[in-house]
Formats: C-alpha cells, structure tokens, sequence
C-alpha cells in the first residue's frame, strides 16, 4: 500500500458506508432471508455505483453482513415459552424514582441502576415459562440452596442502548445476544427461550426506562440480561426452575472523543481461561470467578489487563473479558487483520464478529481468523511488521494495546504510533451504525 | 499375597484400628505441632505393641495421620476476623420448627434443610467480618447485580455429621475443610477466615440442630458452608461483600448396609472437567455448571455417572464429583492402590486424603499417586489384573464402579467380583471410624 494510499484509507473506509448501506438497505430486517437477500445484492451489484468514488475490491456474500443466527430449538421437555403479549408492568412510585446520574461525573461500570427491571420466572412445574413481567428494580430473594449459589448455574449477556444523533434509541445486533444466550442455556442445563419474545419486553422496559439512555455519545445504557437457576437444591443437576431477568446501568464511554487510552496486559502462560473440552466459549459465569485472582495480580504488577495464552505454543486467546485483533505485515508484504478463530476456546463476540464482517467488506486488508502465538508476536515485532493489537467487545467497542509483560520481558506494541490506526476507524465506524450517523441493519431502533 | 491372607484381610484391617488409635491418641488435637506429634509417635513405637496381633509392614510418617493443613495467612486487605465468641442466635419461633423427616423414607440429596442457619456477612467498607449469626432458615435477600448471580464468585464445602453409636455427633476432619474452603476464597477474590472460629459457630448451629442428626448409622446430617460474593456492581472484579452462611440437610446413607450398588460411568474425552492453570482443584461453583449438560448426556445415554479425563492420553482424573481409585496387581505382581495426583486437575478429596493415610497405615498394599489413562485400564483388564475401581468423596464414602462406555465399547470393571474388596473395607473403616465406631482424632464430637 503507498503511503498516499494510506493516509486516506481512513476517508476511504468512511465513505464506503454509502456503499454499503445501499446494499444493505434492501436486505434490511430480511435477515432470515439469506437467498432473498442475496439475490438482491446480486442486483444491487449489477447497477451502476452512484453513491461512491471507489470500488469495493472484493465481493461480499451477503451472510457476512446479515449473520443472522441460527433459530434456536427447544428441547421438548422445556415447556411452555413466554409471550411479549402477556407482558405485566408495575411501575416504580414517582418516591421510589431514583435521580439520573450527572454523566459528566465518572459514572463506572455498572454501579448505579435504573428504576426497573424485568423478571420472567421458569417453573417446570408449572408447565414451563411464567408471565413476563416489569416490576421497579428490587432485591431477589431466594433459597439459600439455590443451585445458583452453589454450581454457578447461571448465564448473562452484555448489551447497551445508545442515543443515537436523531434522538431516537438504538440496540446493537440483540439477534446475536438472545442466540448466545440460549446456547449458554442449553450447555448450563437452563431452560432455552425465544429470544425475539425476550427483545420486545426489553424493548418495553427500555422505552419505560428511556430517559436512562444517556443524550450523548460519551455514554450509553448497558443491558445485563441474566438466567439463573434457583432450584433449591443441592444435587448437582439441571435446575427446574430458573429467572430470567434484566438489569439497567448507565455507563460511561471507555474512550473519550479527543483521547483514547491504551492498556498494558499481563501474559502468564501459567493460567488458562478456556480449554477444549470446557465451555469457554459460552457466557456462563463459570468463566469469570476464576480470572478475578488473576486480574488481581496483573494488578499488582501495573498491568492493566490479562492476555489469556493457551498451550504450549502460548497462542493469544482473549484479553480481559475481550476478544483480541492483530493488524500486521504478512510474509507476503500484505497487511493482515487476524483474530483467533472459534474453536471453542473464545466467546464468540458479537463485536468481533461485527469487525470481521466489516473489515471483509472494505476489503482493504487480507482478514483472517488463524491462531497466533507470542513467538509470533515477538517475530513480528523483531521485524517491524507487527503494527496493531487491541481487544474488542461491547463495553469498550476496541480497547488498543501498548505493552506486554511476558516472561519476563516488556514489550512494547506500537498500536498508538500508526498515523491511520486501523482500531480508530472500526470504533468510529460501529459508533457510527450504534448512535445513528448511519443506517445500518444491526442498528435496532426502539420505538 | 495367600488366599488365606486375603480372606483375613479384612478382620485384619479392623484390628489395626486399635493399634492406629494407641498411635493417635497422643496426637489428638495436636494436629498443627506434627514435629511434636512425630516425638510422641516415635515414643509410642519404642513401646511394645499391645493391643495386637500383627505388624505393621512399613513405618509411617506420621505427617499422614495428622496431616494438618498450613494455616491460612490472610491478606492484609481483609481486615478484621469474626470471632465464635460473638456469635448471636435467634431461634426459630415454635410454629416455623419443620417436623423431621422419616429416615425410612426416601431423603434423596439436599432436599430437606433443617430449622436454622449459620450467616457471617463480611463488608470491607465496614472493617471486615462482621459478627456471626445463628437465624431461622430463610430466604436470602440480594441486588440482582450481586456477582454471585453474574461470573460465579462463590465456593462451598461439603461436610457431614454423624450420629455415633455412643449417641454422640461428631464432624470429620473439619480442618481439612477450612483449610481447602480459604484456598477457593483465594482464588476466587474471596475474604479468608479463621476456619477455628467458623467451626465453633458450626458446633452450635449442630448443638440447636442436633435433633436432625439422624439415629441411625444409614443416615447422616449433611453440612453446606458456602461463601458467596455479594457486591451489587457488574465489573468482573474482586467482592467487597461477602456472606458465608450454611444450611444442613438430613441425607440417606448412598449404601444401604446389606447391599451396595456399583455405577456405570460414561468416559467421553471431548469433554473436559479441568485442565492447567484453571481452577479445577478449588471448591468453586465454577467447576460444576459445565458438568451439568455432560451428566444430562451420561444419563441420556442409561449411564450413571460421567468419568472425566485429561489429556490426549485420557487421563482419569474424577468420576462425577468424586475421586478415584484403582486397585490392581502391577507389572511386579504386587496388588497397588492408586489415584491421580494433586496435580491441579482434581479436588484435594478428604476422604481421598483419609484413603491414602488408612492404606498406607494399612501397609498391605503398594499405595501410589500417579496418573493412569483409559489404554491403562483396557490393558490391565485384558491382563485380568484390574481388580477394583471406585469413586470417593462425603456425599458417598465410596462408590464402586462396575461399567464404562468409553469410545463406542463397554467396559466390565470386576469390582463387585472381588470376594475381600478393598473398597468395602475402606467404607467400614471410615464409617467406623465417624459414626464412633473406633476412637480416632479424625472424628471430632460436638458436645
């Protein structure tokens, strides 16, 4: 690539959102509709380029960009679902309303909550999935054997509502958050739902919470959907009744507009987070209590953040609670934008596997989803070839990477010293699709 | 070994518990000062042994009897301990007292709980541990952010209490329990604690219980210490909030005295219970969700219990949640118990503790810690030198195993034709030894 070239690259991938949104404006809500979609897209493509002064240099298969999952199959013995229509709601008093954080002050991650929340309890016994229902935000109670506190049986999402430029309030791809989470479910031995049932009381909860949605782009209002067994029980077994509920935070941007910030990590080949054979690869709390020691030491040492190797060749896996990009020079002289593929030692990120569709369609750099070690890393620095390493995932969007403690040795990425960093342009363009400045078919607008 | 050793195996193994309680007497309650307990041992074994009629093969150190765990150091950051003496109690009002159970019954697993409950909040933001309590049982009341209920920040324990036939009620080795409950708080970010103090709450949350011990050796009162973390914040981070609270639960005996039952096992290696730099050999939730859909597949499948192995090898490490243990004669002809190592990819078992100690007292067989995989057994089998296989843990002392379905072939495992088995032996020993059979300082009593 000229350095010319490069320099506008930025401009470049800005403007192909132009393109794309005329591609994806037809297939727009068809997303079970593959074919279809792709059909149109063939028709789109035969037209003449109106909107842009570039061309696309690869094509795209229209999956890429609608990714709609797989609906998910109940097992028969789960019973009756529940139904958005059913839907009950008991508003908090105007006493019980608790005052809107000022966003300019730190507001953190999830520490303050807003007024509801929504509850929808399984009961084997009782035929299956209760009445959803949206009640003011108020304590659990519940059986001190209940399996949750026991077995960890339990499982959640991350998602954020955001304020988009018009006003109106977006949720990122929730298709891609109710299927994780039903197969976090089935692996878990909880009760599987219909996600889509489950979006429209979330919907409903958001509209009746949406002065929470902060009115900037420095914020947004994250969404903690939880499954949790509560059979109170001590066998070690399925749990037959279950709660699915969902929390409200306002949180704060990890990266302000005029500065972004990059962390420091700990590699310690001595943990592991995942392995085959496990379920590291499921949002299941099960993942998360034994990192936190981990984290702690990473701490200790001023590191910011773990990087999570697996195997003796010490391949990079996730950092913190993130998936992990590398942007490089490849043997052929061709930058490279990889990440580790899902061979079910990773969560299969919802931003990860937005970036990869995007990146795939600028089709400005070879993309590809292939193991990579710290040996490579170390190769790759020793040649000057390794130019980008950062973190993605929903609370941070893209959170670059400036240094690695590793047996020993410090070593120093140069994320923040390329002039047109690769990471700015994903975050500025997801940001662009979650608050609006774009349309785009993973935004789901609330209405 | 003769055929006539072998029929006196067992008496053999009953004797030596008095000779076994002439040794520990003197060491009783000295379990933290083995140097001095190894002096007086050595004394007893200067004197001429009385109470017997045989020797013992081989000398044992007597770091195996006492085997007092490390004291826990704590983190300076965890601030003030409870302490027993500021125990409160509030007992259940006369009209909230559950009638007990009929023994005769089936009691199943942690079905039942008994009147009260055992609760020590800890708050960093107020010093620390806070005074312990004895209440009615009742629900627990928390945030729906608790981390509990989000990435698993909880651990147990599983003890049990014993209805000796003195009438007595004694808990074994709860110092082994302590020990192994504060390296899962370690691990887990979780505040350390005097296990000391923890069990004199305990002795008299038994004392105002201890009418659900059950009076008869079939049956036991199962004991649930279990540490939650309870900080209503979403960061994956260390609680600064915790409740340790147990509940009991009356549990049947898993063997009924004239009969017991074997399991059959499924042995699937593209599951994995734990693996190297995880947290496989800690008490915590996290290891039990994941089993919980590969249980489901056993069961599925008419097997009873899933046999979890390790490695490109298959490695057994643990059946269900328990132990496990081979007797087999090996290549030089001598019969060998063996179980894996403490290698972190198995609980540190207390009965598989007391296992090794009694067998090694015992000194009739080789004793070794050390990995042995699924071509192991088929070899040994098709040797016929497989004698017996079973599992350990408190729930059921010991649990043969008579079947494995491992890659498409059924496996007949002939502990059940063994005319003297080993693991009999064991389970009357231990039981004689908690429902106060024979003296023995493992078996502490209540008063």
């Amino acid at each position: 690539m000229t350095t010319k070239m490069a320099i506008n690259a930025k401009e470049l991938f800005r403007n192909q959102h132009r393109l794309i949104r005329i591609i994806e404006q037809s297939i727009r809500m068809c997303s079970n509709q593959s074919l279809n979609a792709a059909q149109q897209q063939k028709l789109q493509q035969q037209k003449p380029q109106l909107d842009t002064d570039f061309k696309i240099t690869k094509s795209i298969a229209s999956k890429l960009i609608t990714a709609a999952p797989e609906p998910i199959v109940h097992d028969e013995e789960v019973g009756q679902q529940f139904s958005a229509s059913s839907l009950s709601v008991r508003l908090a008093m105007p006493q019980q309303l608790q005052p809107k954080p000022d966003i300019d002050d730190e507001l953190g991650f999830g520490k303050l909550f807003t007024d509801h929340m929504l509850k929808i309890y399984y009961h084997k016994s009782l035929g299956g999935w209760q009445k959803p229902e949206i009640t003011p935000l108020e304590n659990l109670v519940m059986h001190p054997a209940a399996k949750v506190l026991h077995y960890a049986v339990e499982l959640f999402e991350g998602m954020k509502a955001y304020r988009g430029v018009d006003g109106k309030i977006r949720i990122f791809r929730p298709d891609m958050n109710m299927h994780r989470m039903n197969l976090a479910a089935k692996r878990s031995g909880l009760p599987t739902f219909e996600g889509e049932e489950f979006i429209k009381c979330l919907c409903r909860l958001l509209s009746i919470d949406s002065e929470w949605v902060p009115h900037t782009e420095a914020a947004s209002l994250y969404i903690r959907p939880t499954l949790i067994g509560i059979d109170p029980t001590l066998g070690v077994a399925a749990s037959d009744s279950a709660l699915l509920y969902t929390i409200l935070s306002p949180v704060g941007s990890y990266f302000k507009s005029d500065s972004t910030g990059a962390v420091s990590l700990l590699a310690d080949p001595s943990y592991t987070r995942a392995w085959p054979g496990g379920a590291g690869n499921r949002k299941m709390g099960s993942n998360y209590a034994p990192t936190i020691n981990v984290q702690k030491e990473a701490s200790r040492k001023g590191l910011q953040q773990v990087l999570w190797l697996y195997g003796e060749n010490h391949q990079l896996t996730e950092v913190g609670t993130m998936n992990i990009f590398m942007l490089f020079v490849n043997e052929k002289g061709e930058k490279e934008l990889r990440t580790p593929p899902l061979n079910g030692l990773i969560l299969p990120g919802i931003t990860r596997d937005s970036i990869l569709a995007l990146a795939r369609q600028w089709g400005q750099f070879k993309v590809t989803e292939d193991i990579f070690t710290m040996p490579d890393i170390k190769h790759l620095l020793n040649e000057g070839r390794l130019l980008e390493l950062f973190g993605t995932g929903t609370a941070c969007v893209v959170s670059p990477i400036n240094r690695i403690s590793y047996l020993g040795e410090d070593l120093y990425i140069p994320t923040m010293e390329q002039e047109k960093p690769i990471h700015e342009t994903i975050r500025e363009t997801l940001m662009d699709i979650q608050y609006g400045k774009v349309e785009h078919p993973w935004a789901v607008t609330i209405d």
